[in-house]
């Protein structure tokens, strides 16, 4: 397995045995392990067998990571930004999948569309961000209005999140490929785990240079 | 036909020789005739019978007032706002509609998403309309950003201007039906017509007690 | 917060305690507080801790005035109308969202299309209204005929009801947004509380000078 | 070939030759002989060749009686209904299917939704049709409405007629599948000829002991 | 109330007492209530306080005669038609209704696509029914089958029975609106009870002049 | 190239030349060169420069064979089966395909849903076919008739031919999709190539061992 | 019944009495019984009954099969192929019924496109079956890849198992009918049955020569 | 503007006076100017007044830099990936683009999934790149299949290239939000574009240290 990678389980429609025979056997042959879409039945049943995993109720993820292993491997960051609530399961699942690639994670999660002026107090930081990830269900219009005020690339997840003629996400998901914005480019609904998997692909190169000390 | 209201012709599927029999007919009766959805060949050959009408190729509609009736007849004006070049035709629609029923008009057609500064500078002129139209193409955010900003009621219409994943205006239409922002009814695509229709029969109310003199 | 606006919360996904935390620190700066998407469950949860809400259960929601708060701010009503039984619920939050921003409401429950008859003893208070919210489930045709014979705005909502090719309120919706009676806007399916809110934005203007005494 | 039934090609993607040579082999065997979807210049084409044919360019078919063909072959009538203009076409082709097969047919062509106080002057004229064919365009709701009237069945049509969030007469499939009036059975999009057809099946049954004298 | 038709609950969505309470204010004007989509715990309930109904399980329906009340009306018969087992219940729901307006139906339940030569067993009896109800799941297939062997009008009732691409009955439901056999018309998916009503609307004319002796 | 299997030219955006370039230098290394969705236009400039090719026009196919090639390659026969007229250009491109290939085909091409006693001619001859190829536009049910009466394998093809809720052979696909008949697989709309293609894949092996003198 | 072939039982909303009442009938003709669709609760309470059945947790099938009849009935086999863990139900249904005919089936469960190195190990095994059913849920591209690299028939299933913009195995469904790969035929969404009967029905014709000693 | 980034024109609907005086009044700013979707015709009318314009003809794009302009800003490059024929003009926007920004690129156009041999051969080529764009039509599953095998992030482009059940690039887009390859985010169809854009954005990041000298 390549340095630093995790191994990534698909937690959904895995009972906590298969998991916890999973982790296991990787636990071998690699230091990071994280496990996605784990409810927290599942999760407490892992924790006992494998005490030192770390839970996250709004990711619903399972990390476990070697004690020698350090929590980052980068430096920067990117940005995590979302409307707050409703979205904030997806955002925290991108959110953690990088942290379990070690990338340093800045989460910004009250700049929904209908509140824009908290956005312009976060812009500088997220400017800063080697790329961002924007997380929004509704119409999903929040990458667009990112993605016109910033120039790094920004990596957009439609939630399913919504009602009616939201069809599960599937009009947040035409909103972000349909951006009028450029430097957006769009996951599935849903898919936090890629949005922080490919975002990761981004950080790790362009800071490869300036690897930590390990 | 009530005071004031125009007569209405769908131009789209009727020739010019109909369109001139129908304002011909229509004339007798009413002081005012918008056709819509009439291309320049068509208006060019209804000039030719009837040379006081007037063309407005933007919106491609055919406008006919009798001498004496004067140009508007409400005080205050709505807004139609939108990102400017490949939404214009809507909007003008929209624009000449409620021009025809004497409705004063503000046109604010370079606010896009992609360049929100600008939409700033424009926030006092749209707080003061009695309703805005908001038209736009692509994902169709601008509605949403608008009303976040403003608490005047907003028409919102998507147009079928974008390609591939857009599918003719659809991605507009839902992230304008799953609007966060409160305050926003959405038309059918393409309707600038409606836009101006709806938002005309909003004004006229709350403008009744203050009619300009006639 | 703007005078008179109540402060709203979206209940769907929330638990009881999340509500009471929100209204309690709500009621510090704002005299009117709405939850919708409430089941009675969590409505009888709440009313155990601030015992002056109000629960609707029809409409699934639940209101907080202070005292001191007058129940109708402005002259005039708006008008819900729907066919009666099963597109109820969607109205009544409609309905319960105007008079949670103190709007008159003149509630005309029994005027499906299939009793037509029954909508013509009602049109002359309808006409009167300053915008009239039609709710309609399965094919969603009532606006359309209403439509056709008041003048004043109509703000139509599609209801998920119905089964087969009604595909969740998408037949309702698209009859809704292809209206051939002109002055008619569109919410999202189900979305009741979005027009009580567009209405009352419509309402709250034209009345805004003839505001009753406070 | 049965008593009275014509033989029926569709025009569609037929050249004038191939119709011209399949109506000179039918009238070996058959007295009458229907072409639907055939557009005025290949009507002219056939016409040259086989002059006795009657062309209606609404409708867009072409009629071949043999000469010792009565027009009428049943008592009664059925009702064509729709809302002008725009839906002619689609109506005509179902009425003159019909009159094809023998059948008398009252044509009430301006009906729409937006003028339902025509509809009430022709109610008892619908009322005594065996069977009422109802096309509609835009919304479609026609047919909900009639329905709503009359006990007699109804056959609806949806048209392609529309634009937007019409999908080309999907929207009025969906209102007429959904309709909330019982006794309301559905046709393919635009199938004006198989509404005339069966109603046809109808009319005949029920009109047969009563046969005018042949 | 029309003589001899029922009146109609659509029992979804409504609860046992809801149920009873109608029918016990529909007895003082009628001879026949039919009650459909209720379970058989809701009937078990209804039966208890009002004793003299029928349910039937495969229908779900609930029916009240006044005792005096013939079964059967007209003269003649419809043909129910289907492939067994998975489409029972759509197709008893049909055949309730009808026989709830007092029509003679024949089931034919056991002639799938998949058993054709079955089907040839029957023509005779279908050919001479008034008119045909044919329901379908899965592909749908039979109504155009039919339609081809017999001349008397078809009926065809879409099922949501399949899986996968059968989108809870979109494929059927568009396999029927375009059936290359002449003489079919559509009714909603799983929409049993409306084709029931719609072919009573048929037979019920053309046996009116020879109606039983009341 | 695989012996007996032709170089496939996909005929689409392809102008003549580039056509005419493709088979000339493919002729070097192989026997057979076969070229789809190639209009009259284009074949008859290939033809000027490469004479012994030969153009299919219903199939819009052009074929190039070196002379010293057999017609035929193995023993057995596939059957091409559909309704004729409309759905002929698929078939012929499915039936050409397949002699392309070297392999015996049965074209059947009078036998649809509307006439199914024609079907029955010719069940012998289809059963004794290694592989059938059913193409069907419209609802697109005689794969599920046919594979209802036969038990080698159906590879069914769906055509665009229809209108309305045909929706350009969506329909004909999820009936064939939803077939009740076990042994039926499908093509993409309008495959006709594929569909000859996959249809050998399978005579070729089980006739392998009786392969014809080579 | 056919020699050989089993008769299949659909069990999906058939209860464990209707299913063992079927089975039992059906041992009086034929030596071969499938049931699909059957959760392990039925399938124990019909062991209990039928003692001699087979059940297979992944695939949900029953087996029952004569003590007289051979496990095989057929030289060669053919190959399954997915992709492991969540396609395994899938794949296992088609197998199984493979089997259930007689057939010998080779297994390759774990050649996804995301680890394409462990499918260039099972290509010679996969090129030397008659015929591959290749199983693929989330973006469904594994037939194309393996089209692209073998020469005899694919038989591509589509799985239901994604989220997001899957929705609920379209995704795959569409990428199998749009397969780049020639020879490549699709079954409906998880219709394993399907693909393991239509792999039967070209295995038995050619190898039907070579049929093992009975 | 930002150094180094080139102005962007959408020449779609603009005519070639409409972008001659868009370029031209840019040249007073920027040293680059990118105008695409713009058709041969409109490009001679450009270069006619402009001639230091460069046409791509596959691209459809016209490209304007000031001389002292130098070609290349960045060390490494981007690879940009398809099948060949039929997706080059979509592959050669993305390219082009991303020239037009300074960045080199690599071209790898013969690599499609039925030809997956020729992708091995270029496989270190695509590991080096910084990103990666791939552009497929079809069933578009080139994306996933080169994402399994390199570790740098994917850019995937579905075109709308294909037929029949393609829906005009649906079926490509849908596989390539459904990946299971990690890595891999997704553009509307057909736009090459906004692809090469948002690689540059990852480009230029982690390349700006090394910058060439300027
Ligand atoms: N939440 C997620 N959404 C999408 N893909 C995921 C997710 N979590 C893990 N994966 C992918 O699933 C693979 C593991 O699948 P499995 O072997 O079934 O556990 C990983 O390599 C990831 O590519
Ligand atoms: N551009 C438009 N879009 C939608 N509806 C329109 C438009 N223009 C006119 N209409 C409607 O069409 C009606 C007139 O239709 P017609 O009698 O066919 O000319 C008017 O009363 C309007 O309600
Ligand atoms: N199963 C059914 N499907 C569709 N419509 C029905 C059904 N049963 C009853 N209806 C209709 O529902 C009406 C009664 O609705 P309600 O007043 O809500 O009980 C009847 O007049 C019928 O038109
Ligand atoms: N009518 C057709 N429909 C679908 N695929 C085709 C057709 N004709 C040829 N092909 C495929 O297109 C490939 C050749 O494509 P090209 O290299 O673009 O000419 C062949 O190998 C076939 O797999
Ligand atoms: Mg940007
Ligand atoms: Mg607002
Ligand atoms: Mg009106
Ligand atoms: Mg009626
Ligand atoms: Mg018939
Ligand atoms: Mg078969
Ligand atoms: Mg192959
Ligand atoms: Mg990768």
């Amino acid at each position: 397995t390549r340095t630093g990678f995790p191994e990534i389980i698909f937690g959904e429609g895995k009972d906590a045995e298969q998991i916890i025979s999973i982790i296991s056997s990787l636990q071998q042959n690699t230091n990071r392990v994280l496990a996605t879409r784990v409810d927290r039945e599942k999760a407490d049943a892992i924790k006992k067998v494998i005490p030192d995993i770390v839970y996250n109720a709004k990711a619903r993820t399972v990390l476990w990571k070697s004690e020698s292993e350090p929590d980052f491997l980068y430096n920067g960051y990117i940005a995590v930004v979302c409307a707050g609530t409703s979205d904030l399961s997806v955002a925290e699942e991108a959110a953690v999948t990088a942290e379990a690639f070690g990338v340093h994670v800045r989460r910004i999660y009250d700049v929904g569309v209908a509140g824009i002026h908290r956005l312009f107090h976060h812009l500088e930081e997220i400017e800063q961000a080697t790329v961002t990830i924007c997380v929004a269900g509704m119409e999903g219009a929040l990458p667009s209005v990112v993605g016109g005020l910033i120039s790094n690339p920004i990596v957009a997840v439609p939630t399913s999140i919504g009602y009616g003629a939201n069809f599960q996400g599937l009009s947040a998901l035409l909103t972000m490929l349909n951006s009028c914005a450029s430097g957006v480019s769009v996951m599935n609904i849903d898919n936090g785990f890629g949005a922080g998997y490919f975002a990761t692909t981004i950080h790790k190169i362009h800071r490869n240079t300036e690897l930590l000390g390990r």
